[in-house]
């Protein structure tokens, strides 16, 4: 699939952020989509039991099935925050609607951050006019003002096929999605922050089914630290300014969008040098191959081998074995990395340590792992663990979610 | 309950160690265990599901009720070495029966070191004739010879009471336990390698019980870095040498040794500079009570917490939120750190930062969370994660199990 370069909006779609005030380096801390008018939408949200007073907002607002924007804010996270944490949250989504004169049940709001600490709702409210006046056509701008520890703005858009007759005059609908990642990634039915748009016309129902689909397969099969944050969300708004798409057609583009910002939230997770991209093949389920599959990505002595360049393959035997409910057969495991064999029927190749060495320290790592026990699939992708991983998270009060 | 200090053998137990030419270091690479006479045993190994040689064959010997010696080398760990790694791991057992003059179906054999590497039997084979002819009362100088990562030997012994009537005029029965850990470490029905010895008299059954019970509040509660190894093996050896002892006094003696080596294998894990001791309490399960204390113990996110003195202790609930499926009330989470309440009905209490940062700096570090849905209580073992774990598993081959 062609991604658009640079990323582009959707027609209809516009951004912005600025520093209001809440992250001492003045660089932006609030940021805001928008749609020219009310879109189908669909979100999911973390799993963890201690979520964000933004989640059970959210969780409200989308029974709904329809948004106009988007209200973002880093470095507080407003969670821990009981009733008065729900309240900020709601006055958020109000000052975003008033400055944008759209309905108040039409605002998503994230907050991104230190958890525990209450969120300073008095500098949103007070810069939101400002923000929603500057709105820009370039969806980096947006990708920008929700970063926290991420070293660059993700974003990818991607045209959305139409059969010819219906083509429009200015191009087919586009699809873009908009994220963030680094640290506290492991994402159980929806990652950090991930934002999709699209000037498609789509029912709620089929946004719903899409999402949930390209989710379970691209951002829950994500991590970059085992640690699932309070604050993950992922939604989608489609304005249905161009017209409808088929779909399957979407489906695809959602994959192709998604596992191209999922590869991204890995590559940038906190102190990476290098993509991880595990396959898993000759499972005996889904389930199995998913499981080994993160098993393998999520293994400090998994990434610390990539980390080192260090051809010491044994450890993928070992996290392929510590799955103790996944069908494995010890002799049967097969691996290669980066199209390289290392292991066959459970034992070690003879492989060139120097050659295999090299691959390991090239970006990105392709690890295939054969089972040998059925026929199930799954990727998962992740990073190394390096020193700036702990120089990062061992820093007071370093951005935790 | 009081330690002998400096650790003993009980009566009958002796070991050695020496450089038998795996390590290309120089130091120890081959240690041997020995009772004069054979004794009551049990053993339980690693869930890992491809376990090494040794654990292949010891769970056929430990059959048996009995053992008589433990031989162990480190450097090569004999996994992944498929038919011929499982006739080299029984020749290694037959060397230390003929050294011994011992029956070879007596003698537990455990390798740690690379995967995926032929064990070198040749130099083993060499070297157990001299090893077995220089055993030590000193049972230090077997837990030095099974390091591989540690940084010091690790046992204890205790006393076990009598009734003062059965008193053996040269002392009470004594438990010792020797042991090693570092990396790879999170255990599943046995840790890296513990070895308990006994001279009080017990039958197997009763072993294995108690065996069993201990295990699984101590040892498999501990984790350094997530990551089970394929070797994990952890043997009870009761030479009978002293006399019966009442099986609740034996169990209340293998509780606080054990604790007490889980303890110095959490605090001496691969980089840590501070034991991590987590207690849950107010859980609705005791399942519920040991995810969310492993979950706690396991984030790499609460580990730099710990390791950069940094009281973000929003990063507490996130860890506990995250167990999906334990019974968690958001607002009645509360928890401390070595004394000082951090959280209150999930939220952040108005406690002294640097105050906080000291206690987190200092070794142990206690914490305490409690769920507040009801009376099940249990402890995780583990250690911060600093710059030295990544120095440790970067390099080449770094000793991997």
């Amino acid at each position: 699939m062609d991604f658009h370069e640079p990323p582009v909006f959707p027609r209809g779609f516009r951004c912005g952020a600025l520093h209001c005030g809440i992250k001492a380096s003045g660089e932006p801390d609030l940021a805001l989509f928008a749609s020219e008018r009310p879109a189908s939408a669909a979100a999911v949200f973390t799993r963890n039991q201690v979520p964000g007073a933004p989640i059970t907002v959210g969780r409200e607002l989308i029974r709904g099935g329809a948004l106009q924007a988007v209200v973002v804010n880093s470095r507080v996270a407003n969670v821990g925050t009981g009733a008065e944490g729900v309240a900020r949250a709601r006055r958020m989504g109000r000052a975003a609607a008033r400055a944008l004169g759209v309905e108040a049940n039409h605002v998503l709001m994230s907050s991104t951050g230190v958890i525990g600490v209450h969120l300073p709702i008095e500098k949103i409210e007070g810069a939101l006019p400002e923000l929603a006046d500057a709105l820009s056509d370039d969806p980096m701008v947006g990708a920008r003002g929700i970063m926290t520890t991420d070293t660059h703005p993700k974003a990818v858009s991607v045209p959305l096929p139409v059969v010819a007759a219906d083509e429009p005059e200015d191009g087919p609908p586009i699809l873009t999605v908009v994220g963030k990642g680094a640290g506290m990634i492991e994402p159980n039915m929806a990652t950090m922050l991930v934002y999709a748009f699209t000037d498609a016309e789509l029912s709620p129902e089929v946004l719903d089914r899409v999402l949930r689909r390209t989710v379970a397969g691209t951002f829950n099969m994500l991590s970059v630290d085992s640690d699932t944050s309070t604050s993950d969300t992922c939604a989608i708004l489609a304005n249905g300014m161009v017209g409808p798409v088929d779909e399957e057609v979407f489906a695809e583009a959602m994959e192709a969008a998604c596992t191209a910002m999922t590869e991204m939230l890995a590559r940038d997770g906190e102190g990476a040098s290098t993509l991880m991209r595990i396959t898993v093949s000759g499972a005996a389920t889904l389930d199995d191959a998913r499981t080994v599959a993160k098993s393998l990505v999520n293994s400090p002595l998994m990434k610390t081998m990539v980390a080192g360049g260090d051809p010491n393959v044994g450890r993928i035997l070992m996290a392929v074995g510590k799955c103790f409910d996944a069908q494995v057969d010890p002799d049967r495991i097969g691996s290669a990395v980066n199209g390289i064999p290392v292991l066959d029927g459970g034992r070690r190749t003879d492989f060139d340590n120097e050659a295999v060495g090299r691959q390991l320290r090239t970006d990105p790592v392709d690890l295939t792992v054969d089972l040998g026990v059925g026929e199930a699939r799954a990727r998962a992708w992740g990073c190394d663990l390096t020193h700036g991983y702990i120089e990062e998270n061992t820093g007071y009060y370093g951005p935790s979610s």
